[in-house]
């Protein structure tokens, strides 16, 4: 059967082999579909890389953090590695998505390998789970360079609303604490084109403004 | 000892209560501090509500599902549990942070819940930090009422332009596909304020209205 070439690629055999196919079966296709599974399978692959990210960089910060791991489970990474399972030659779609090229639709793709860590975590628990992504994710995490994967945030945040043609987000003093030789700084950021502020905490003015387009950053979409 | 009451309250003893008093520190009072405990505590109540939602409520999309989670896992209500466990009394903070109340500011407490989810998680697994997570949201999942919690993406996402005095959505019809009796609607959901363009499918022009309203909203700030 055809569903064993990919047991074989996912590193896993299911017991029910029916929820397998339901991964697989597109929204299109009929139900019971992936669509469901897909949200369960998201937040697995959320909290297993996560696990990974927070193991292996025992050095990096909170939002240096979020910031790899969003690398790691947007669409386009999602994508690759169901190419690299051929998934697109599983996938139950109905005609007019068929006819459309949707077994190449990288969020079609993205969604079917989602519900699939979703399908192994329902039939064999959250560590079967886990294996499974760990082992399809170990070249990504060892190949990650968190210097070059992690622009500083305050860049990145310049970068955004300059692509969407907004002002510049304006940075201001909201508080400092604490004695001279100790000071801690409390920055607002403003992001005017969206009525969006967030506050950063530093050490110095300048790391707390990183910190508030940090914030910001996570905010908004990618 | 102090931390055997909230071990209690937890229902769960650490192997390692250095992790506890770590998930307990703040970045203020000094290192070993629980910044980064709470990037995978996120992650861990993340799933774990997922899979909590996912079980109890069969007939909910995945799009409903996200919502009723973000619900669950937002800071006003980690800061409600905090409360209930008297976390306050426990966090250990700078002078600075401890002067100006940080022991009863509703980030910092739900920021050290995060972190003893994870703590839980280092010290006995998921299952373990499953267990403690399911115990202490039992009530607030048992009380979750779908239809009033959801209001539908359309309305919401109309209210969150207008309180940010940006223009209203623009919605228009992208793709129509199959047959007369079986056809499949694509609509674009513009936000021109934001720059932000979203799909969504539906087997009406209003369904599919609903479903880019809702794509919207995930990519929104809340």
């Amino acid at each position: 059967m055809k569903l064993d070439v990919l047991q074989q690629a996912l590193g896993y055999r299911f017991v029910r082999p029916e929820l397998l196919e339901q991964a697989l079966t597109h929204r299109s296709f009929g139900s019971p579909h992936n669509e469901r599974l897909e949200f369960l399978g998201d937040s697995v692959l959320n909290c297993v890389t996560a696990m990974a990210l927070f193991g292996r960089f025992g050095e990096l910060r909170e939002g240096d953090l979020s910031r790899l791991r969003a690398n790691l489970v947007r669409q386009e990474a999602l994508h690759r590695l169901a190419d690299g399972l051929k998934l697109g030659d599983y996938l139950r779609l109905g005609e007019g998505e068929l006819k459309s090229g949707g077994h190449r639709r990288p969020s079609i793709l993205a969604d079917a390998l989602e519900a699939i860590f979703a399908a192994v975590f329902m039939d064999a628990g959250f560590e079967t789970a886990k294996a499974v992504i760990d082992r399809l994710y170990e070249s990504s995490i060892a190949e990650l360079d968190p210097a070059r994967a992690l622009k500083d945030p305050k860049t990145a945040l310049q970068e955004w609303v300059q692509g969407r043609r907004m002002p510049l987000p304006r940075y201001s003093l909201a508080n400092t604490r604490g004695e001279a030789h100790q000071q801690e700084f409390e920055v607002e950021c403003e992001i005017t084109g969206l009525g969006l502020k967030t506050r950063g905490i530093g050490v110095s003015r300048r790391a707390a403004e990183q910190q508030s387009a940090q914030a910001a950053l996570e905010l908004l979409p990618k």
